[in-house]
């Protein structure tokens, strides 16, 4: 169990904004910032400039670092001037936040997917922070670990220099998320908005293999899981890994771990 | 940072069933099992009886319980008899969760809402638990910690016997996750599908105290925050913390805390 100090929060909340606004703190915000934008755009402050900021832009400062949020009218995605800012912000610190940090050096700005993940977490976090007298504090604490974590993942994934690298992850992820159901090759390189032809060369390029061989790793390690751990029969686990029929899964089964799902299911059972 | 050892996940996944099933392991599944049913009917074993499961049960047995489960015909809510079954489960283990499981006396089931927090846990595990050679698995590792206190925390909030005490839960995540905006005692009261005056009657008596006034407690507590922590200006911590204008802002900080939001800043941020 973290001890409380390990991981605290400060303020965690969402803003919209719709009318001007500016702050600055030059010598820091004292605790650690990250901040979301979510909707519309603002300025702030990255070394010595101020850069437009838009919806996906993660933000991060570390305590002494100079701080400055601009909001004004911007031209939205509609060519018209407008003030229009929401944006997810967290205030925290602690010490296993201070270790995390001093690991690796993060830029100011990061892009990040606007999905149910990043956006589950701060809101997460922000309606962990409202109760008053919560007797579980930990679940705020890894939160907060998990978001940081995901900062670094995303960082690691996503690098701001190349859009390519970015593409291809997405088509990572399209993969993990839909391998129990059935796809196509179409469906992936759609996800990411780009030609089949270009989807296939951009994924073996970033990952080292294809889009339908890595489909079928995820898929066959998630049957083999299954068959180890689950009760569920060999048909089940074949239908709920993404396998069209029985016959197709114990064919490449067989050929990527040597053995039949029904031998390899006795050999494991014994040893647990 | 916890060992790598200290949870693991074994599967995790999400099945439908359109076609009976059934499986029995008297002697337990050997890890734990969480399995909450999202969509249809089934039955499982809880103590010595086959018990219809719906929406929402939330089902937790330890390594040696016995498990057994019926996926079969029931009636459904249009009245028919269709096999239709949902769920998400989770085989799990490890040291801390034997810890975590020691420390209270769990029932079979749980009635869980079937909400964000609660599906959005689930769905990350599983898209977690997915990921080949993932270099972050204290991510996973930490969402389960997570899922495992909010259960405690649902077990805590929503005891089987009484009904009530989940209406009044109800409306508490309501003023939580609702507190920085406006609302009205009609809202709280809709979002429980009861009436105001059973609404006002009910929360007093759960909590002790009135719903306007768990309210206020909850957006002068965020204020509060904000005010020592953030660099936002006064008049927008109180438009950012649901009061409807700086002056009622003003005057209930004052007579909650004795000092203006003003004093209470430049008193509070010398200490910083």
């Amino acid at each position: 169990m973290p001890t409380q100090d390990s991981v605290h929060i400060l303020v965690a909340g969402y803003s919209f904004h719709n009318k001007p606004f500016y702050m600055v703190e030059m010598d820091g915000v004292k605790n650690y910032l990250l901040r979301l934008q979510t909707d519309g755009r603002c300025r702030a402050r990255i070394g010595d400039k101020m850069v437009l900021i838009e919806p996906g832009d993660l933000l991060i400062y570390s305590p002494d670092q100079p701080y400055e949020l601009m909001i004004n009218e911007e031209i939205n995605p509609q060519g018209e001037l407008s003030v229009e800012s929401g944006d997810y912000h967290i205030f925290f610190g602690g010490e296993w936040i201070d270790e995390w940090w001093s690991k690796l050096n993060r830029p100011t700005r990061i892009k990040v997917p606007l999905n149910e993940t990043i956006l589950g977490l701060f809101r997460q976090i922000v309606l962990e922070q409202r109760k008053i007298a919560n007797p579980y504090p930990e679940i705020l604490e890894y939160y907060m670990r998990i978001l940081c974590l995901e900062t670094d993942r995303l960082l690691h994934e996503h690098p701001a220099t190349t859009p390519r690298t970015y593409m291809a992850y997405k088509m990572k992820h399209y993969i993990e998320e839909n391998a129990s159901l059935s796809f196509k090759l179409e469906d992936v390189a759609a996800h990411a908005g780009i030609s089949v032809s270009r989807a296939v060369h951009l994924f073996k390029e970033t990952f080292g293999t294809s889009i339908m061989q890595y489909t079928l790793d995820v898929r066959l390690d998630m049957a083999k899981e299954r068959i180890i751990f689950s009760p569920m029969s060999l048909e089940t686990i074949a239908e709920t890994s993404g396998f069209a029929n029985y016959t197709y899964f114990h064919r490449v089964f067989r050929s990527r771990y040597g053995t039949s799902p029904r031998k390899f299911r006795m050999d494991n059972r014994e040893q647990i």
